[in-house]
C-alpha cells in the first residue's frame, strides 16, 4: 500500500489557508518531513479513519522534524463543501494542524488543481514527503498505523544533510 | 438514560424533506413506533454513533410497526449546514430513511422550531414515540444499543389498539 | 439470527458452579427471564463479543425479572479448560454472574451433557428462556445488541402470570 | 512510553518452545530486530491488544530483518496457565510466531526467570531489541501502533554492520 517513489513533489496550489498565520509552501518546509492528508469534509472514510490518523501523527510527531498538513481536495458536491463549511467542520472536529483549500480547477473541471497535478485518485489520500522534498509515499484509502509509523520512523532516521545534498533536493 | 414520559408529542415543524415522496406527520404515523434521530451533519457524536445506530434500527425494525425519521436540528454553523450541504451529506453517508429539516426559528434565534418546542439540549438527541403518539424516551447523547433495543422490544409488544384507545392517544 | 421456538427447555446438567452460593436450577428461576451464555474460555469469539455482551446484559437488566447464567460448554481442549483454569479466567475477566460447568459426557464423548441435550452447534451460543421456562431464542455466533435488547424488552413486557399459566409452562 | 535504553539484553531462559523447530537464542538472532511480546494467556490486555499487535508486526515486518517472539511469562494462576493450556490457546488464537515458556523460578517465586532478569513489571510487556542485541524499548501496557511502527522503522534503517561493530554489541 505504501510505496516509495523518490521523486520531487511539485508545489501545491492553495486558495485559502486555515489554522496557520501565513501560507505554507513545500519550499519553506524543506528539511522537515511533510505528511499531507488530502480529504473532503463529507468523505466518510476521511472522517472515520484518515483525519483521526492525521491528528495522531500531529500529536505524536509534529515538531522541528515533521509537519502535518491537511489539503481539502473537493472534487464533488462543491456547493456543499465550501470554505465556510470547512471552517465549521475544522472547529467541530478540533482539527489543529494547518489545512489548505486545494485551488479550484482553472478550466472548470471538478477536480481541483493540486489533486490533478499530484495524480490523486480520490479521498482520503496520504502523501508523505521527505526532508529533501521528495515523494516517499502516495496512498489512496486507509493506511495501517503500523506501516505509516514505520515510514515516519525511517524518514526521521535520515539525516537532513544527507537528503538535502542529494540531486533531487 | 432512557426515561419514560408518556406525554403526547407536539407536531414537528419541518421546512424541507429528504428521502420521502411526501411530507410526514406524526398524525399520519399514528399506530407505528416513531424513532426520531435529531442530529447535525457536522456533529461528531452524531456521525460516529447516533446516525449509524439510527441506520441499524432502520435495517432491523423499520416496517409496518416502526419508522425511523431523521431531524436536522441546526442550532450552530447555520451557514455551513444548509439543505444543499445536507443533501450531499445524506448521499455520502447513504442515509436512506426520511430526514426533515427542522424549520428555522421564526424570531431569529439560533435554535430551530421543533428543537425548542421539544426541549432538546443538543445533538444527538434520540426521541422515541409510541403507537399512540406519546413520548416514551428522550435521550441526549449516546444511547446503548441494548437499552434502545429493549425499549423498542417493549413498545413493539404493546398492541396498537390498546394504546390508541388510551386517554392520551 | 434470533428465532422464536416456544418450547420448554430441559434442565441443565452442571458439575460445578462458580459465583453462586447454591446450585441454580431452571425450575427455581421460573418467573424470571434467563439469559444463558454458553462459552469456552479459550474461544476467541466468546471472549471478544459474547462474554462482554453477557456482562452488559447483567449490568443493565439483571434483577428480579432477569438473570444471566454462564455455561462452560467445553467440547475441545478438555485438558486446558479445566475448572481450575476457568476459575482463573473468571477472576481475570471479572465475570460476576453465576457460571456452571456443563457436565462431561457420561459416555466419553467430547461434547458435554447440556450442550448435546440442548442441540448446540458450538460456542458462543446464546439461549434465552422466558418467565415460563420456554425457549425463546437459540443463537450460535455473534448476536447484535439491538436484536438481543429487543427480545429482552419484549419478554420483560410479558406478565409473569400470563406465561406461567400457559400449557407449556 | 517507549524509551531507548541501548544496553545489551541478557539471554532469556525458556523451558519449552512452541511454533519453532529448534530453540531460539538471542545470540542466533543477532543481526535481526527482535520484537518480544511477553504475555499471559489469561491476561485480558494481552488478548485484546498486545497479541493482535504482535500478530500485525509479524504479518507486516517479519523476515530477514525482524523476528517476533512471544514469551509466556506466567506470574499468577500457575495451575491454570500450563504449557498444555498454552498450546490450546495458541491454536485457538492462531498465533503463528515462536512462543517460549519463561522458565519457572528456581527458588519457588511466582515470577519466572526471564521476567525477573529483565525487570518486567507485569503483562503485557513489549521489548524491542536491535540488530546488535541491545535493548531499545521496554514498555509495560498498551503501546500505540504509530509509535511502535516508528521505532521499527528507525531500527530497520540502521545498517546491520554499523550496529554489530559497536562497542555495546
Amino acid at each position: 500500500m505504501i510505496q516509495e517513489m523518490p521523486m520531487p513533489v511539485p508545489p501545491w496550489t492553495v486558495s485559502q489557508w486555515f489554522n496557520t498565520a501565513a501560507p505554507l509552501t513545500l519550499e519553506s518546509l524543506r528539511g522537515r518531513i511533510v505528511v499531507v492528508h488530502a480529504f473532503q469534509m463529507l468523505c466518510p472514510g476521511c472522517v472515520a479513519h484518515g483525519l483521526p490518523q492525521a491528528q495522531a501523527v500531529q500529536r505524536r510527531f509534529a515538531g522541528d522534524d515533521l509537519v502535518v498538513v491537511g489539503l481539502h481536495t473537493v472534487f464533488e458536491h462543491h456547493e456543499a463543501m465550501t470554505p465556510v463549511a470547512l471552517a465549521a467542520f475544522l472547529h467541530e472536529y478540533r482539527i489543529g494542524f494547518p489545512v489548505g483549500v486545494d485551488a479550484p480547477s482553472a478550466d472548470g473541471r471538478d477536480m481541483p488543481t493540486t489533486m490533478r497535478a499530484w495524480g490523486m485518485r480520490g479521498t482520503p489520500t496520504l502523501i508523505v514527503i521527505d526532508r529533501a522534498g521528495r515523494l516517499r509515499s502516495h496512498s489512496f484509502g486507509q493506511v495501517e498505523d503500523l506501516l505509516l509509523g514505520a515510514l515516519i520512523g525511517r524518514l526521521l532516521a535520515e539525516p537532513a544533510g544527507e537528503t538535502t545534498a542529494g540531486p533531487s533536493g
